[in-house]
């Protein structure tokens, strides 16, 4: 059994010896409970579509150019109407406190200090409010789960909305969300205060089926009467002078739907495999959903980014931009704010690399022909012209 | 060396901390004695299409959908005439004395109190009539293997039809089998008080190669001069008033000689594994024996199903509904008709949430447009337009 | 380090719990000296094409088949010009003095107690006409190794007429061989009483490159201006009134020439993985070489083969019969004359017992329409009529 | 922690007991320190690309050919207007005295000795004049690196020049190098006295960014910056009289731009996975390269060799020879010159039975018609006539 109390308190500041952003994935478990890390690093059931993002990854390659002038490069892009100096985006990550006392408020500060854009959780430990005054210079948007009562999803909505919050992000992909085995057998517990940020009451009872009436489903007439349906995204759109995003599509005709239906954009996600295990890896969907919904329709990615190449790869694939999630506690539960503002500048600085080798100055040079697929010898071969090798007599 | 006395008994009740169905077989081994553990668990030969079956459930993963409204949801099915709660039905197993005094007859009890159709085994150790009993309520099936003399087989064809039993399972690829390796080596023995549910003579011979004419193969001359045909198959059609059901198809041509015979529905199996080692995985099998058949034509599926998302990649390749066949036998050795009642509630709850994540409301709304092929990097990305990502400037 | 005089001396039964012909691989090693056992096990180089030979079969399912009536089967077959019993033949494996002191005289003795075609090697421990004599009874084909002079050569197929071999086998694959390295790191020496049947000067020789020219290529220009080429091969056809076989085809173009040449038949094989370290599985060839030559050719299949599976695979793929090489071995050195006989009639067996699941009552039933791609997830779903699944209401 | 002391210094005669040439690598880390090993052995990142460009090679197997008359067989090329004895150059390797004290000295004697052109690095640790009194009898070629001001650049090509190389290598792929993780963890520094014999400065700093001006990225503003452009490649060729290659390529239209642009040849490398850790396998790449730049262009492939039968795939997808890297480096270690003479021996070798076996007499046979894709089981049984198996009655 793993003690607690062994483990590192959060550091003052970024540790020697981190050579990559992945790195703080190997550090972080000198300073995360062992239960809580299990909880934190679980997928849903057997965590096949949690490893399956990241093994999406290794189906592709990438093309090192040679001799292309990108000493004008840049990581900029335009997303939902205003600059964004680099395309790494904070996920939503509940609970924080669980890794690090300041909680959100470290990362709300590490988002403003490198540009990056907080998407902060319903679930967030500290009030919303305490979410911004924190990242009060940055850009920040607010992840939102429907409540059981329009009213209280409102009130979210409107605190999001008086706190300075650029967007909703409706996160879709968790009306049921079976528990990590791994975080069960580890024994994780949600403490208590952990989990009170936003709302009165909430707790681990987020991951329970809720009732339904006798001799029914508590599936279908239970956790799912809960769930909100196209009415309630309408509804919602009406109430708030904030774009709507939502977050959770891997179907190419959901993402359709969603622009046809007035959504500002989509986020290509499987909830880090912790929704449905079995569900298909975020890269491996993400080209489906691009072709689906055009080339201009903003378009973020989520799901397993751990390295400035991964980032590469997804925009590579269609996506404008892509979020960090579990990378981002990594470095929070190592050096609080320092290490998340670490975290973002080794990714950016990856990427960079990663679009100076592919010759790429700019976002807009990344595209498919960038890659290469991993795994198809035949293919190549069929085009090459008889006899290259030439003989010395 | 395993001692079977160091066992757990069968719990009265179901124990703490079980998260999912396939837990059970996690469990189970605290219950069952090593050498038992051996034969129930092994494969014909070197389990390649035991280990296949659960592999293929692996080449797909789920689709999730967004925002349908499931809360008209539920997991009916019409089968055979007459409907069913849930598309879980218990394969038949034998010698369930095996791992629980109260044998089959406690797996019936589970079967009646969950609404499960129960396909009892000619094998079984309880007589079919005791089992029946335990069944009253319930939905019951008899698997029939062919006997030596016909008159034999029809006894035990009017016994089932006596007691209740709806239709006639007929297994049909087990006239040759290899033993199991594991078993053999982990020093199995069949005890002489397990095997004597229904007939007189059968124990462990059941798999041991019969005899032959002398200088002839004990296979061809030997076990298949035994082995039924089908004159005996119409013959049995002819004998008896109820439906007769085909086990253990796989290829696509035997399906629709099923079907042109008359022969009520099949059941695609390879008996777990346990007949050819080598023949193909269940579900690898299933679509081509659906596409064989026509939509209409009863066909259940028996094969690795370890959870309810797979049960419903099965529904969605094509069965209309499934046989659960090893993890009944691990829940009745932890906890008995409890445990089996448990592990069929967890299964049909595990399908709900996945078909309620994957949008379907119905078994109807499942189909092969609910699963994406797992390892198919290069067919979404050829669909993507031109430069999807924007630069800002 | 491994103790030889540490192992068990062969047995003069066979021992119990042997449940099928691979057990002998696993039973082997307390009977054979380790440095033996690596040398005998080894492939060329790194073993990769010894590894690529077994798992070839693993591309391959088996579909089984109901109700078949096949109780007029067998295994018969015609070759060459006479009938064998079965398809499993005896390759020539070299110094098998190594493994039991009777060496080949015993494997001829078992050859001839289950008929089974025995293809003594030019390198055998005992004299090729020791070997008849034992194996008086029985079909025996001679495996020949071009000589460095015509008259050695002629002599020995002199000797193969007078002793009652029915045809000429010469393996073409063996010009190079690099040693295997597995064999040389374990320390193996060939002893010198092991390999002198049929020659004068021989040995561990065998494996080493001869000399060249000073300043030219110990390959070009030294082993391979030994080696033979297509006018040796027709000189000795005028030489011998035996069939002559070539062993070693993997190319089909090597294959249709042989048969364009008068070559009696082929035998796909890469010397069990110690000729090319790199080249094809042998089952990989097999398809191609029998395409090649047409469906009347006679042709034999040489690699990998392990059960009655294996073979009935290889057979599915084009083979009219089997060698077997390794297993022959293991089964000497566990029971002598008796072991090998044992692993012929497992292996017998355990391909009727595949046929008769398989619904073929004959070899001649055996074709690829037996066997299913094992990896082709998507080809069957395909086929799928929409909404397989039907709903209670 | 590894005690570098406790490491043998390298040996005054080969080892006994080397049956291959990659069994350098085996021996080699017993006269390496394992921080520098790791420094050596290390890809850039996580390896992916490094180990990418061994498993390349088992896509692919070779077809063995009977009979083939290769008496007249060679390995002698045209490469570059002369005479090379066989396909093997020695790739540029930085700091060799990392390795053994007499450093590139000792390389560039083996060099001379067996034939095997030099390509000697600009971050060798021994003078470049150095290295071509010690090559005096050898070819050698100057790979060079551009250097922050063109004087500098200028200079070294003068001198090469001026010490009879015979051709400059520009290598295109390093503007970038994320430093190996294993070296870092390895803890691995440079030592002074290695890196110092041609430049003033460089040291390790060879791999790290450059700075860039306040607020602007040290990758597209920094490191980008230095890095050279196609005016660069025109101005050197305007500067020297030797033909340039450029080294590095993986993508066809940067080969086709080099063959356009006047480069006298390319040499398909990503710097042996120490560029861009997620950079296509170097032999994934070589078909698309000589399909873009014709049969007649001269093509050097560098990337993963540790065999003569790599090689021989090599020059199958269309190099007209091969580089070798690492292995050079882990004979010196074990041998000094007389490791790497003989590693280039047993490759030469190695090569020469494989073409042997493969039937081709010189480099000019060898094309894809010699390799098999390892992975195609379905391609070749669609070939196969019906009922190859005939019965015997």
């Amino acid at each position: 059994m793993s003690q607690p109390d062994a483990r590192h308190a959060p550091l003052a500041q970024i540790p020697p010896g981190i050579a990559c952003a992945r790195d703080y994935e190997l550090l972080c478990e000198h300073f995360i409970p062992a239960p809580t890390l299990a909880y934190l690093a679980g997928g849903a059931g057997h965590d096949r579509t949690r490893d399956a993002n990241l093994a999406a990854f290794d189906d592709w390659t990438i093309w090192p150019r040679l001799l292309r002038d990108v000493t004008h490069g840049h990581t900029r892009l335009a997303l939902a109407g205003a600059e964004l100096s680099h395309p790494f985006l904070l996920a939503p990550v509940a609970f924080q406190k669980l890794v690090h006392p300041g909680a959100e408020t470290e990362t709300a500060r590490a988002a403003a200090a490198l540009g990056a854009c907080l998407v902060a959780s319903t679930l967030s430990s500290a009030p919303l409010e305490d979410i911004a005054t924190a990242n009060a210079d940055g850009r920040r948007w607010f992840q939102l789960y429907f409540q059981p009562e329009r009213a209280a999803t409102q009130a979210l909505a409107r605190r999001a909305e008086a706190a300075g919050y650029e967007a909703l992000v409706v996160t879709l992909d968790a009306a049921i969300r079976l528990p990590s085995l791994s975080a069960l057998r580890a024994g994780f517990v949600m403490p208590a205060d952990c989990a009170a940020g936003n709302l009165q009451t909430l707790a681990a009872s987020a991951e329970a089926f809720p009732a339904a009436p006798p001799g029914q489903s508590r599936i279908f007439q239970g956790a799912m009467r809960a769930a909100p349906g196209w009415a309630d995204l309408d509804w919602l759109r009406s109430e708030t002078r904030l774009p709507v995003w939502v977050k959770g599509v891997l179907h190419p005709d959901d993402a359709a739907d969603c622009r046809a239906r007035g959504i500002a954009g989509v986020i290509v996600s499987n909830h880090g495999g912790r929704a449905l295990d079995g569900a298909p890896a975020s890269l491996a969907a993400l080209p489906g959903v691009r072709a689906a919904v055009g080339a201009d329709y903003p378009l973020l990615f989520d799901g397993g980014i751990r390295s400035g190449g991964d980032a590469f790869k997804a925009l590579a694939l269609g996506a404008n931009a892509v979020l960090v999630g579990r990378l981002q506690v990594w470095a929070l539960s190592v050096a609080g704010a320092l290490g998340v503002a670490h975290v973002l500048k080794l990714l950016r600085e990856e990427l960079e690399a990663c679009m100076a080798q592919a010759g790429c100055a700019t976002l807009a040079d990344i595209g498919p022909h960038c890659l290469a697929a991993a795994h198809e010898p035949l293919a190549a071969v069929r085009a090459i012209p008889p006899h290259p090798c030439g003989p010395a007599d």
